[in-house]
């Protein structure tokens, strides 16, 4: 018996397996154990007295998945359906807050009480109103006590170019990060009523009224705007070959630009928006709409080239606020191990990579999550690479699923087995997610200045491609 | 004698140089007269009874320059400084009005009335404050009976994407273009308001707080809205490699797409704020700014591959309304012919084209303006190309200029003679400019909705580069 | 009876058309006569004594058709099908001679022998097959003697980079220009070695062993090699997105270069290549093959934005040497006005400038071709711009063509009417290439030695895109 | 004590520093010996008895740097040189082969023999001279018996665009890698031979006759003729802007492609080629030269964004074959530590991925090198951030190095300390480099061919861009 937050667990001795890691794999053991943690990761590991052991013949060991743009709402009932998240091999999940008029911290107070009905380890982001005075003042709070490290900032909702300025920069310097949804709400609705006016108002209307080339202003937009501020910034969901392009050429400029990207814009096709079969649709209609395979290919070539960093399930149940999708907690890793690592496009320490160690690296909760090494949550999963299934209805209608999580693990403890949670899944713990380091901003900004004196910021920013 | 606007003129026939158009050169002759047109072009034209010859031996024949962006405000006097713009060449301007609060039409009739005061010809733009059904419907009559068929958008005054998108597209309902002056008035602001708090108020301000990202997304934006809309756009001043990317970006994935440049954002560097030379920048403060080398080389590329069609001088009376230069009327051609065509980028013909051609063909004159052929008017412009002269104050401090208006003649009529202005010079004529083909907005927005739904739209906007 | 050439022509009055070039489209009537060439072109021209009239009412007047790249062989059976050409309303070629074991002088008197049949204008290019000394003296005579000012360099028969850096070099400072032939032709060569091996042999290897980016790494070369070489460079055909925007981007950076497109590569898709019917796509084998729709849409953008400036038809006799396609010669401009002016893409304009002006102008012979003016040769069709066609078999089997040519000019003498030549139609005279201003190639090359040194060149190689 | 290749070693802990590895810092202790691995990594690691405690406060502990192109020769003399690499805290070099014709295998026993007098751990790459069937056969078997996993083309040793696809498809069914030196050499002589025509025979002559634009060119030839070939490929060293964004461009288009950079490219300025103090820039003459700040910028922004991997030292003996440098082992990390730390461009985690991790798992010997984990070799650096050294000699003369290598630990024991090698600092072990999986190009060689008949391929090659 281990504790974990007081409570000491069952050792755990995974053997037989093959670890994955975003950097490499291996065939060695993992113990499991003390307060949750990973206590030994090496090959032929000893068994310890009184240890159950885990037999992974055959199967991939890797970390639990990292889901980094859900959008539940502060509601119990949402958060009991993250069991599956568990049932696709994710563990964590990282929750947008939208506060209603009552203020930052008490979005947080009600999703954080929310949230202990979640079968996964949740984090908490928090969607930005405005850049009051007010709105500033609680984003410190909420860095320095609430273990809140990212702001989401949704061009949409009413914030001007200013705002984002504003929000961006005060972020940085407080340790905190700002991820924007980049979408040029004027030119969206501009279109959406023409659309209404040509009698254009079926699902088909979500994909008429989203342009690709619009998300691509906004996301360029976006990425001057916190160049200019001199704080780091992260995109997303991006879902064009023209935002993946922008993205990626800050990157190589040097800016500090992070992105995501939603599992379903990488697999399902816009021509699900056919007015002929509207009701199929349904599950589909969400912003950015899905595109054609110009844009999956580029979406694609941006994940395995690191430039667009994680996948995301975009999960948002009926009715809750902000943008995603009703459906896909569970399907997000095997649509990336099916279409990516089989698909011949990524390899499996890639997938470990968009899946999970990324979203971790970007929320600074890495290595507790993202990890198979001693000392980091022992959130594992255990994959069949080989197990194939195709998905019948709903968002996911026709595609193919690929891998599935055999075994789940959670804080040291199996959750999900046999296709059904375990008995007693539990809960899942709150996972503060820390400051980064202070002072980047300040150095960051003394850099622009500067280069804007010697010539070096003009190839920088996304004006520049 | 013939007749202009019902006055007969002088014959006069240039004898001996060598005409250059935008697309040839050639040795012949030219006959002018009439009612201030071009009668005839040839090889060894006769001389009519009575005509005076000039002899044009040893020189280039070019036609009368049109200036594209200038500012004088509603102001006799203002109007009655464009003898600068004759002595260098140039026999026609487009100036832009600014409305006050009594309306668009009462401004069109302050500018008619300033203008006759001008010595040069005078085609009108008119700015416009905001997109309400008065300022439609006032466009509507700007173009069906005042000849004004160019509206100036500036993102700088307020307007929203919104209103782009709405003027933009009425624009092109009625046969008319528009022109946006692409600033991310808020960016500029925000890094402003910034650099006052550092204490950094000097000319050198004006380059800080306008860094070339900023510009590169405005453009891109204002690019991105007109493709939305459906209609054909121009933009400029551009001054940036990021912002000619853009735009060269968009006419290569077939947009329409037109651009200015000013004049001494084609050979003035960024050097020019140094903060311990304050008072010799004052002429440069301008938005934009003035930049280094690799901007101004990719403006010179841009011209060389027309992708920037047009200089301008943006020369605007210290005290008038929007942004320019308060200098530089006269000079406009010379830096051209200088670093242009001297410098080994420009061919002839192209510095034809770039102050002159390009200008009257974008706002419909052509070749009333822009050509030496017959029926267009007799605006000439006899060019010494080797002539040279260095700068010693103002705007183009230490440029050097080359080449040499040695005759301007304006509707038949020699204008300009021995570095001065002829007795009785006279004034310029009201130039109405057409309206465009109509319904090119409605081909536009079909086969733009058309090709949404067939993804030929993905690659056509800037969000694509 | 008049004269051209020392006989004299009869006078014809085009009446009541629009005239169309490449800068406008004027109301004006066009009297033709004396050696071949056009008198007079202006409102309601008082009719000669003695003249013809022809009513040009609803009809488009527009210059002859002149087609950049032609391969017919010194053959005189070969040249008499240029009647098609007239029939399509071409009335220039510009046909390229390769050169056998002979030596070029002895090519150039062949081929200027069975011109003598070609029922069109006809000037000519010469393709090199190395760089040895011999080559270059004869280059030289061929620019000084024969009219000849274009020499052709096929990457694909051998010519090293070395090679074509010499060539290059040696064309400029002789006053001539170097078209080169863009292909990696090891790497056609050992793709198509593989589907060999694989036993794929039908019309798709021509596809499939030719892929886009082979074609765009070998267009990039090629303008760097130019650029290196300090001489103007014109590529083509070029038939992907890759290539047009290689070609661009040197454009933008203020490098000469120009390109061209052949009419097939406008319309045919790569699908014709079908392996289940093949015989159909015999008429498509060639190199650059046809593509898909991504690459099409660039092309026509390249076209719309000048960057590509001129269509040809690249027809090549079946059995003469070099590449092309066996038949199109009649299709060329009717596919461009249809798919083109009619598809929304270009103006009318525009189409005078990439089927006759834009080739004119690239081979020194405007304004005596591609030009409606007193002086030009009087090489006029008459265009109906309504009729509607669509080809049943051959190159083009299954594609709508736009236009017709109701009657076609050939200096001066109507030779095609009623869809049949007319009686006597005769042939069409050589066209000889004046040598481009010398010493550009100096110029070019001392600025491009001074630039390595300031940093300017960095950006301005295909290499830098 | 322990044992290393049957030798025990003393156990050796380190306390009380920050290990840093390119995912994250820890404040761990590690524990060492064994056979010269890591044994635990962890928070207040218990001292073993017996065990040396090193003291490692306020110090950085990170891996020992994996320098991933140098070219000493088969000479004792040169492998001895390396305790300068040890001095600035590299542990392993990848040493390239260049076999003169006594053929690849004598090459290799030459190379092994001369490497067991290195003082850091060798792998071996090897120079391919041509792609004959004795080169191919040999090939495997360095493969498979040799640890030879990397195989290094040079363009410029004559290998043509045929030989370099069919070293590359067999590399890649072999589960090896080829490594291209892209360079136009037809195009470097020339330019040279233009040079020295001109009386340029200095070391600026280096500069010019390489300008960027025919590296670029090369780049996106090298990675043209991979993507064909279906192979991973390495491209090295890049040196301008050009290259990098070409490079970038295929990676974010999914193709595999790595690329590295030499240290001095990053830091010393074109300037130094100023014919006015020749002797002075004897250290500096190499192919590609040094360049200006724009291709430094983007070189840093490569490293920063992920899209360069690697920092090489590309040293190599005043004597060598090969292209190099004939200084600069020891600075190498010194000089990412100050340029990229220091200068903000970098985190310390990307200093050890770009000086250590990333070339470990590029060429197969990650986590043996390049990590901090239980297994991995103890190799290890126990780095002063703060210190500060500028160069008053040599190739970095006038250069500032960041940072200080206190101690060096390989294989578990200290071999530099106190600014000198340690009393027995011994040698370094040969590192056999293990294949790669086999079947990749397999793979990609079909995607490829499917991709070009669905038109995927399009855009996916470097022509693309």
């Amino acid at each position: 018996m281990g504790t974990r937050h007081g409570h000491t667990r069952d050792l755990l001795l995974i053997r037989g397996g093959t670890v994955v890691t975003a950097q490499a794999s291996f065939r060695v053991d993992v113990l499991c154990g003390g307060e949750g943690e990973i206590l030994a990761v090496g090959p032929d590991l000893d068994r310890p007295t009184g240890c159950t052991v885990v037999d992974a013949g055959g199967l991939l060991v890797m970390p639990g998945g990292v889901d980094p743009q859900v959008g539940i709402g502060a509601d119990e009932a949402g958060f009991a359906r993250t069991v599956a998240a568990l049932s696709g091999g994710t563990t964590t999940i990282l929750d947008t807050m939208r506060p209603d008029g009552s203020g930052l911290d008490a979005a947080w107070r009600d999703w954080r009480h929310a949230a202990r009905h979640a079968h996964v380890d949740v984090g908490l982001h928090m969607a930005l109103p405005d850049a009051s005075a007010s709105v500033l003042r609680h984003m410190d709070e909420l860095v320095a006590d609430r273990g809140v490290n990212a702001f989401r900032l949704s061009m949409a909702d009413g914030l001007s170019d200013r705002d984002i300025l504003q929000l961006t920069r005060h972020a940085a310097d407080y340790g905190a990060l700002c991820m924007i949804e980049a979408q040029n709400a004027q030119a969206v609705a501009y279109l959406r009523a023409e659309l209404d006016h040509a009698g254009i108002t079926g699902n088909e209307a979500c994909l008429l009224s989203a342009p690709p080339q619009v998300e691509g202003e906004a996301v360029g937009r976006a990425i001057m705007l916190a160049g200019l501020a001199g704080g780091p910034v992260h995109v997303g969901p991006v879902s064009t070959i023209g935002a993946t392009d922008i993205l990626a050429r800050a990157r190589l400029r040097g800016q500090r630009v992070e992105g995501h990207v939603l599992a379903p814009h990488l697999v399902v096709d816009e021509a699900v928006y056919d007015p002929e079969g509207d009701a199929a649709s349904d599950p589909c209609v969400t912003l950015p709409p899905f595109r054609d395979g110009t844009h999956r290919r580029a979406l694609w070539g941006g994940l395995a080239s690191g430039n667009i960093g994680m996948v995301a399930s975009g999960f948002r149940p009926s009715g809750a606020a902000g943008n995603g999708v009703t459906d896909g907690l569970a399907q997000r890793m095997r649509v990336v191990w099916q279409h990516g690592v089989r698909g011949g496009t990524l390899t499996a320490e890639e997938f470990v990579a968009v899946t999970s160690q990324a979203a971790a690296r970007a929320f600074n909760i890495y290595p507790r999550k993202g990890a198979i090494m001693p000392g980091a949550d022992a959130d594992i999963v255990l994959w069949d690479p080989d197990a194939l299934e195709t998905c019948t209805s709903g968002l996911y209608a026709g595609i193919t699923l690929g891998g599935r999580a055999v075994r789940v693990i959670r804080g040291g403890v199996t959750v999900w087995q046999d296709d059904m949670p375990c008995e007693g899944v539990g809960y899942g713990a709150y996972v503060p997610c820390p400051a980064f380091r202070p002072g980047l901003s300040e150095r960051m900004r003394r850099a622009a200045h500067l280069s804007m004196r010697d010539g070096e910021i003009q190839d920088r920013g996304p004006g520049a491609c």
